[in-house]
């Protein structure tokens, strides 16, 4: 398979890269399995232990660290940050589809596959799990230990079990303060029509 | 050691199976490590990365999802799905047994393991954790993220930290509705002595 | 690389040992990856899937269960239980470095690496999460599942999403009653200077 990939991948002795979307300059470390028919960007890392599926998208400069599982279903888009230990689901309510009594069809996709996205630069933190069906916003930054259960707007910071939203997030992830400044990279920020725009 | 296993076992080139005692058309996927004298029944499906302990005990048609930790001590009946990432627990109070002011005798077992089961067709959700001596009823569902610290009823539908009750579960899996219809296959139950019953 | 360890330690043919820090009678189970320069003491027990980074410190005496994942900037003392799926952090605000917009400096550890210390003797239970810049006080019990968000003071009890003291730990691991006796091992203890202190 390795035949097929852009020289520039690099795939640790110990991994599994079955797909052969991946995108040139990625990195895939020991003991990570990437499924066939996974689609993988540019410049991304996936860290030890990690799980990519069949079907699941992820784009270009994903940093994916270990244990993360993302499965079918889940589009993770540029530059988003998913920490250690993240967890993805795709469907809402799983049964094991390997007793008679448990009759939900799993033979068709419609009935069960529910998809989720996290959008461009957003940051997931350690150890979060993620109902599907959501859409994490922009930006947006996931606390360590965190449950999805519900969007996250664009530049939310989202904390606890179940998430609730706390605040607002710099570009660089900093939380602002109440005055809409970053206290890292000192960037200024406005709400305008409930979305946060950056001040010129 | 998969001479002594049916044929219909398939255990992944990079997986560990080093039980005997594993049943028919039961699969072990990449990196998963099924420990000798663990009991895996017939059917099941353990996904990567997976760890089933000797002493853990399987029964058939069980969706053991990547990541899961299956320690000795736990039961887990016909049917059961387990979510991603799903711990199990077997020490009440742990502590490391390897220096000398740490001296709880970790020699006798009845010392320091206790049991869980898992009853017939339950679901628990992605990422829960499972505190040990709890049992977790049938059909029962434990949301994506909860920490189980008490038993959970048959039927009953669990979530967050600590795990609280918040509804009833369709044998499907779907949350009941307040006539205790399910929305997805239109079953419909009443409360009988406190238990789920289905109305013919 | 095993050449220069102690003919005492063991590490699993699956397992990847890159350290050659590693003290007499250590153990490395299947699928876990200690990296170089990675300092791990003597007599340790480091379960499948897990994960030491460079530049993390375990002392002696350590109990790492399955899939825990230690950080560049994590310091674990003699005695201490990870339980199984611990997670740490040592990055406070996290973002992919991977693409233009975000323009973290992860050129320089002084602007992102957090350093966290798991003092002499503490548990810490399965999945839980640790905020990095956290102390973890000595014979310290943090619950499974909880998010460690503050520092944990010496013999406390922490549990939930976030993690909130709930009561004193006995040496042995169980907590005290409200006689501060720990109703397992039967050592008496009272508070001096809001410290935890044995009775002779």
């Amino acid at each position: 398979m390795p035949g097929v990939l852009d020289s520039s991948v690099r795939v640790h002795p110990t991994a599994l890269c079955e797909s052969q979307d991946v995108g040139e300059g990625t990195c895939v470390w020991a003991f990570a399995h990437v499924m066939e028919g996974a689609i993988i960007g540019r410049n991304c890392n996936i860290g030890d232990h990690a799980f990519i599926e069949t079907g699941a998208r992820l784009g270009d400069g994903v940093t994916v660290k270990n244990q993360v599982m993302v499965w079918e279903g889940v589009t993770v888009e540029d530059g988003v940050f998913l920490g250690p230990g993240v967890i993805f689901t795709n469907d809402r309510y799983p049964r094991s589809s390997r007793i008679a009594a448990i009759d939900v069809s799993y033979s068709h996709k419609e009935n069960w596959l529910v998809p989720t996205t996290v959008r461009h630069g957003a940051t997931i933190g350690a150890g979060t799990v993620v109902i599907c069906g959501t859409i994490i916003g922009r930006y947006a930054c996931v606390g360590a230990g965190a449950v999805v259960t519900h969007d996250v707007p664009d530049g939310r910071v989202v904390v606890g079990n179940p998430g609730r939203i706390v605040g607002w997030a710099c570009i660089c992830g900093v939380p602002l303060d109440e005055r809409l400044t970053c206290p890292r990279c000192h960037r200024c920020f406005e709400i305008a029509d409930e979305k946060l725009v950056t001040i010129e």
